[in-house]
């Protein structure tokens, strides 16, 4: 028997037991430091090497441009750092959308250097005006301060899609540094990096099932990455500290699976996610969606007008076995409720709950959670 | 068969068996996010706070006071960010022959902000002048500039001990931060921090066979911790990203072990130590120690006089399948030799190389690798 009912894989994944399989040699055996010049340490940093290969061919770009990471959060911050710290940008652009690891790492350069910024704010559906983002970089460009461009890919909480290619030409052509949270799309979009004149783009594992507490940057050869962790000289001078191999393993092993099985699973996860969207509509009165329908098929944020509050209704979810959330996770258990659907102005219509599915949710599970919001929603199940 | 013999423990350690056993179920069954509400995200969160109690029992102080990170590497940029970003040190104190995650973190601030730094250099066995290091917090006191004192508790390379406690007495009186990086003692001496006067202590798990990429900043509460990793609210807000909850829960259990089995353990790795020295002086013309006979029983430094380069002896051991290192990991394979050995004043003397044992390592192990160098410089075994 199944214990919960998992819908939360925006937020973290399931290990894929193959990826399981692909560390343990490096958490038994094989267990040498990377830097360490006897044969132990070689295998030790050959599998890394052989990792930073496969990543960087499933982004279609050169294992140069890949550093390893402890995360998407470590990534984007790392990112931010050198933009400002390396790379001269004055100015950062970014959305009231992005996820904290941006958005909160960019309000403390504003806050504590002579950084300025300024943060677009998306229509209701998400969607940025790249007109103004244009206008910003025109003004930014005539004055002579260079930018910083930070937008992420697909919104964590409402899987809109942010038009990367555009955003890239928009960048190139006024000399501004681009870097992309590609943390949900990495793992779920054929992902072509060399296309998108990105500067920086962040991933992290546990999002597609591999190991929490591991990610990358990708950092384009136009740009020298400087270290946010400093010390010895891993990752190329630009990462300090002794590689989480089993993690390298893993995040790499993590990709090549998804990355090999895209067409099909997408295929099942975007109709499973359908679904989902059909059988609320008819099952669930008030129901809409934050989700666009041509937005990232992982990810459904549903508003159910004038219903209990979304703490009540995540709690009554929760008793019924099936997890989702409120947000992203950082704000799941918080008071304030989201950011992203603050700022979107939804906050006031109703009860906001993120769906997300991955290859391991079935049909029944999506069933099984439509007929328990039925049942909630009906007020069958009491709470404590 | 064995395939190596594994002197090198100071670089990294084998993952404990039953360490591994803890982690499984949170590379399996048990992956939720450790910031969302339902049960499988609250049995997560538990898993990290009882990791968090029982480390922070282990260390004597209470589980406020510890924070999870990627290694001892982030944790000791994390200390002395905060020192200076937040605590209002202008001045740091440090030692030359303090690990790159430190020495090389203290010269960034100073050559990019308005921080000054005084390195203490260390007597050619690696002690420091305490008179000297107390001369200077007058004087910064009496200048009215506030001091971070950053100084390792034991030397990864050759296993000098610091009189933590004096010094944190010395901080006290002259008010200065004090952090010690104590990634070679945490783990494998008995550790009272909160009789020490620390501010920040750092630790790293796959030094006491706990796994790659996790460790612990103790911070007092004498300091408020701020991010050196922005975005989410994890950690009580002081390291953002989603928990590796898998790693913390090795870390946990491979600090509960290495504390539960302290006694016995530390004697045997210490006879072991002992077995090796003498064994060396009996067989090896012209060896001496750079390893003080009362520092840290892990390590044995080993300088071997008027012999070949340090590099060929290290080439010569990995063919015999010995694994040993010139210096940190860090350094091993690089040309340059090892910082702390020419801070030391001893590279010019010889060749050195660093043993260092676990409660892996056999008798066997010692005797097969004093024969294997025996062997070396009796010049039988030629080097391809
Ligand atoms: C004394 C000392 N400090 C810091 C570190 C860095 O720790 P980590 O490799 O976990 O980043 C090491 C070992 O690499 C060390 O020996
Ligand atoms: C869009 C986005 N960016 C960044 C992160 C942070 O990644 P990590 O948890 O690996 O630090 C997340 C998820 O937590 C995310 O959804």
């Amino acid at each position: 028997m199944k214990k919960y009912i998992y819908l939360d894989n925006a937020a973290t994944t399931a290990l894929d037991a193959e990826v399981l399989s692909a560390m343990l040699p490096y958490l038994t055996e094989h267990y040498g430091n990377p830097s360490s010049s006897y044969a132990l340490g070689r295998e030790a940093k050959a599998a890394i090497e052989a990792n930073r290969k496969s990543v960087a061919l499933a982004l279609g770009v050169s294992p140069l441009n890949i550093y390893f990471t402890s995360g998407g959060t470590e990534s984007n911050n790392t990112a931010i750092a050198c933009a400002v710290n390396e790379l001269g940008c004055k100015h950062i652009i970014t959305s009231s959308i992005e996820h904290h690891a941006v958005l909160n790492t960019v309000k403390r350069y504003c806050e504590r250097s002579a950084i300025d910024c300024t943060i677009l704010t998306p229509s209701t559906q998400g969607f940025l005006n790249l007109q103004e983002l244009e206008d910003k970089l025109i003004e930014k460009n005539k004055e002579g301060i260079k930018c910083l461009v930070s937008l992420m890919h697909a919104n964590n909480e409402i899987g809109v899609l942010l038009d990367i290619e555009k955003v890239g030409n928009l960048c190139e052509k006024y000399n501004a540094i681009f870097h992309s949270d590609c943390v949900q799309t990495i793992g779920h979009l054929e992902m072509d990096l060399k296309k998108y004149k990105l500067h920086f783009a962040s991933a992290s594992g546990h999002k597609f099932h591999g190991p929490k507490g591991t990610g990358i940057l990708y950092a384009s050869e136009r740009v020298k990455l400087s270290p946010l962790i400093i010390g010895g000289g891993q990752e190329r001078q630009s990462r300090a500290g002794t590689e989480n191999v089993a993690g390298i393993v893993g995040f790499g092993k993590a990709l090549e699976l998804s990355m090999r099985n895209h067409p099909e699973e997408s295929t099942y996860i975007r109709s499973l996610n359908e679904l989902m969207r059909n059988a609320l509509s008819q099952s669930i009165p008030d129901v809409s969606f934050n989700s666009p329908i041509d937005g990232l098929y992982t990810v459904l944020s549903v508003n159910f007008l004038n219903a209990m509050p979304g703490s009540l209704l995540l709690a009554h979810l929760d008793r019924a076995g099936i997890c989702a959330s409120g947000g992203s996770a950082c704000s799941s258990g918080s008071d304030g409720g989201s950011h992203v659907i603050n700022a979107l102005g939804l906050s006031s219509s109703g009860s906001t709950v993120r769906f997300s599915f991955s290859k391991l949710t079935s049909a029944t599970d999506v069933d099984e959670a439509v007929r328990a919001l039925s049942a909630i929603f009906q007020s069958t199940v009491p709470v404590a």
